[in-house]
């Protein structure tokens, strides 16, 4: 049995690139093990030892291609740290990031391991970040503890994310974003 | 050249319904006017020459699932206009629009065509529908003219319907929507 090696950063990064570049141009159905495997020039054995399945493949290159994590942001404000969340990304990553979830909101109707693989490594530790960001601003009286709003936060951003162009057919950009917190998610809040 | 048949309202109900069945079975990519035709017992040249293309017979397909237009509702205040809005849909009819909604996001980003004609069909006509419902509450001093909410009621709502499974696991019903109403879409709305 050949000895288990490991990959060097850089080549993980390179290859989580791949798998993502792949699932914007062809989705996560057609995303096979194979084309990853030739996009990289990698063998799928190598694919299924380090990752084990497509859906945990996925979800971490998705892991790995995101600006830092929610939980790093502690700016002294719910605005503050709200605006820099969205404020890390940049403009045309949203446009591609957005496309990409589109597609992934679909994918996970129709294959729960991918739902699964995304909550575990993708959704749940974001959603504590946040949950932790928004506990500290309860703590400073900046929120009501008992505000509804604070348990609806990422849907209130990730419907900003997705109906941009399908609703007013314009890019995702930093000021739609931004504008869309002052007048939506602030208030609900009521910061 | 054969007579242009008209084809009876309850058989375009028929061919509509099975359009959207084959939608949430296979997606909007899979779905081939063959997929249609042998589904609906019809002809080929029956769909084209009764709605011209795939994009243009889906969105219409969509339309006469919709139970009746934003446009008709006026009870008098801004909450129950938006209460109704969101209590037309059962519950398992909200489930499975989700589905399709999620879809369709993602199908719009690679078909223009398919795009355009949910603008024009879907999107437009309960854009002004919505914008009108909007422009009475304003008139009545319910909410602010300048108000940037005024024009984010659709992705607030949207972001909603295709959030709920995939962040917090649970089927869409109309409690979340209530729910959601009540603690982002009115308070942003300032009423």
């Amino acid at each position: 049995m050949a000895a288990r090696s490991r990959l060097t950063p850089e080549r993980e990064a390179e290859l989580y690139e791949a798998v993502l570049d792949l699932l914007r141009e062809v989705g996560y159905d057609a995303l096979t093990m194979d084309a990853v495997a030739t996009r990289t020039r990698s063998s799928k054995a190598t694919l299924y030892r380090q990752w084990g399945s497509k859906p945990e493949l996925v979800a971490k290159a998705l892991r790995h291609a995101k600006p830092g994590s929610v939980a790093e942001i502690d700016t002294g404000s719910l605005r503050g740290d709200l605006r820099l969340m969205l404020e890390r990304s940049d403009t045309c990553q949203l446009e591609r990031d957005s496309a990409l979830m589109r597609g992934l909101a679909h994918a996970v109707t129709q294959h729960p391991d991918l739902h699964q693989a995304l909550r575990e490594l993708l959704i749940a530790p974001e959603m504590t970040g946040l949950d932790e960001l928004l506990r500290r601003a309860v703590e400073r009286g900046e929120a009501d503890a008992g505000n509804p709003a604070l348990k609806l936060v990422p849907h209130m951003l990730i419907g900003a994310v997705v109906t941009r162009q399908l609703i007013d057919d314009k890019p995702l950009d930093q000021e739609f974003l931004m504008t869309y917190l002052d007048a939506v998610v602030f208030p609900a809040l009521g910061v």
